[in-house]
Parts: structure tokens; sequence; C-alpha cells
């Protein structure tokens, strides 16, 4: 599916995103605004607990894409939530791994991209299985690539707001 | 040589690197100690710049082991200096891994757990090759393996001080 990352470049990467991390504590350190440098501690605290989180949920294909997304998908900002404590449920890795990457494609094909486009991704327990909430902001310029999309189903998707500038669907996985 | 890491797994030890980093800054800050906390910040730099320009070296092999030996090597401290700015000096990344591999692995076994013991790394650029210089100080308890294994030299190596709380040689790799 995607070419095999080695530790020397997935490190290259994650120590760019760390710097720049470092680099807004220094800012606001600079400015004497320590409040605010504490503050964004503790929000990349948070960012990296939802990371260690999705690296616990027994999915490691898909949390290998979402760790990376932002690495490879240059046209949209990736964000995650993972709100799921219970570690024991089981769900097809493969197939939501198979329909993720074929959605963040058609997303790179379909916005504009250099835009402010978001997507926030929620991961949810249920009692019979998991919930992937799945929230785009952004411009929207070829409809139909997602609506084509939407046509071939390979997961169980609904889709909640589609406009030209929001997308909002989820998708449920069954356990396993 | 070693089992394959995944990129959750690297991101996850990493992440926990980062963290730890990150609670320096925080301690400092939650004493006042604004200086300290800037302080700390620049070296934290100053080691990901040694990443980046490890990371650079042209040796994936080399540059792949020393990132993930303080993940694997419990008994030791690992730190490096990197003061090649020059990327186009090519020596051979195989032998050179092995050597180290072994070493990390004879280190290991001959000096004491659970106390303070440092491996320095500084990586030198020569006319018709690269230096590396080690440095290790801490408690060696079994100075005969560490004999031993210098004994069956696969490089061009010269032990310059070697005591029970010191080891210091260099090894030189010639240009491809």
């Amino acid at each position: 599916m995607e070419r095999d990352w080695d530790i020397v470049e997935v490190l290259r990467h994650s120590r760019h995103d760390w710097l720049n991390k470092l680099q807004l504590i220094k800012g606001n350190l600079d400015l004497n605004r320590i409040d605010r440098a504490k503050a964004v501690i503790d929000e990349i605290v948070i960012e990296a607990q939802h990371e260690t989180k999705l690296s616990n949920l027994h999915m490691p294909l898909f949390a290998s894409l979402l760790l990376k997304s932002n690495w490879i998908n240059p046209s949209f900002k990736l964000e995650y939530e993972v709100l799921l404590e219970s570690e024991s449920i089981k769900v097809d890795d493969g197939i939501m791994t198979s329909w993720t990457t074929l959605f963040f494609s058609c997303l790179n094909e379909a916005i504009e991209p250099f835009q402010e486009n978001h997507l926030s991704i929620t991961i949810e327990p249920q009692s019979d299985g998991i919930r992937f909430f799945f929230d785009f902001s952004g411009i929207i310029i070829k409809r139909e690539l997602i609506e084509k999309f939407f046509a071939d189903r390979i997961v169980d998707l609904m889709v909640k707001e589609f406009s030209n500038s929001e997308l909002t669907l989820e998708v449920f996985m069954p356990i396993l």
C-alpha cells in the first residue's frame, strides 16, 4: 500500500514536528508569555496522549496511516481524538485502513490545496464495535470525486453533512 | 541483525523521549526558572541538530543503530556529536554498523548495570575518511570481555585509554 518507512526517515519527520512545537514554546517564552507557554505544553501533552491511545488500539495499520498522514497528505491537516479507554475491542484493521487510505487519497484530489483544510477524526467505542467520526472543513472543489467514492462502499458508512466546505460522516466497524 | 521496528513502535519510543524533555521544560517553568527552561530548550535543539546530522551522514544502518540505542541498551546512556558538515564523505556503513553493534553488545555484558554508564561518540571528518571517537565512562566489571572483543579486529581501531571506569578508543573508516 505504501512504501516502507525506515526509522531514520520516521524520526526525521517526527523530529521536525517536535521542533516546531518547541519553537512555539520558545516563542512564547521569549515574549514572556509564560502562561501561554505552559498552556502550549499542556496541549502538546494531550495531543501526545491521543497518539498513545491510537497506538494502543490494536489497529497497527490504521495507526500507522494516521501517524504519518500529515507527512504525506499536504493538502489537509489531520487531527484525531481517541475516546477509547478499553483496548479490548477488536475490529478489522485491514478494511478500515484500506477505506481510510482511499478516502484520504480521494480527499487530496477533491479539495483545493494550500487552503485551510482540516480533517478531524474522532474514534469512539460502542458496545458492538468502534465508531469513526470524520469531520472535514475546507474547500471542496471536486464534489463528484467524493460522491463517486462513496458509491463504492466497503464499510458501513453514513454521510451526515456534505457541502462545498463541510463533510461529516461516520464509519462503523463491527467487533470481530 | 535486529528485528524490524514499525512506525508505531518507533514513534512510541520517540514520543516518550520528547515527553520527558517537555517535562523538564515544564518543571522549570513551574518553578519559575524561565532562563533555565530556555536553556533546556536550547540544549534539546542542539541534540536534535546532531540527530539530523547523523541522519544525513549517508550511513543509514549506523544512524539507525545509534538512534535506537537508548531504547534497547538499558545498561548505558549513549550521546553523540556529529562534527561533519560535509555530507559527501562515503565510508562503509555495513562494516561500521556491524562493529558498533558488537561493541554495544560487548559493553552491555561487560559493565555494571543500573550505574551511571555513559558512552559518547564523536564523529569527525578527516581528509581520507571518518574518525569515530568512543568515550565510555562508568563501571567496567568484565574487562576480559572487552579485551577479547578488541582482539578480533574488523576495523582500524586504536585504544587510547582502558581502565575500570574509563574506555576511550578511536575507529577510523577510510573513504570508499
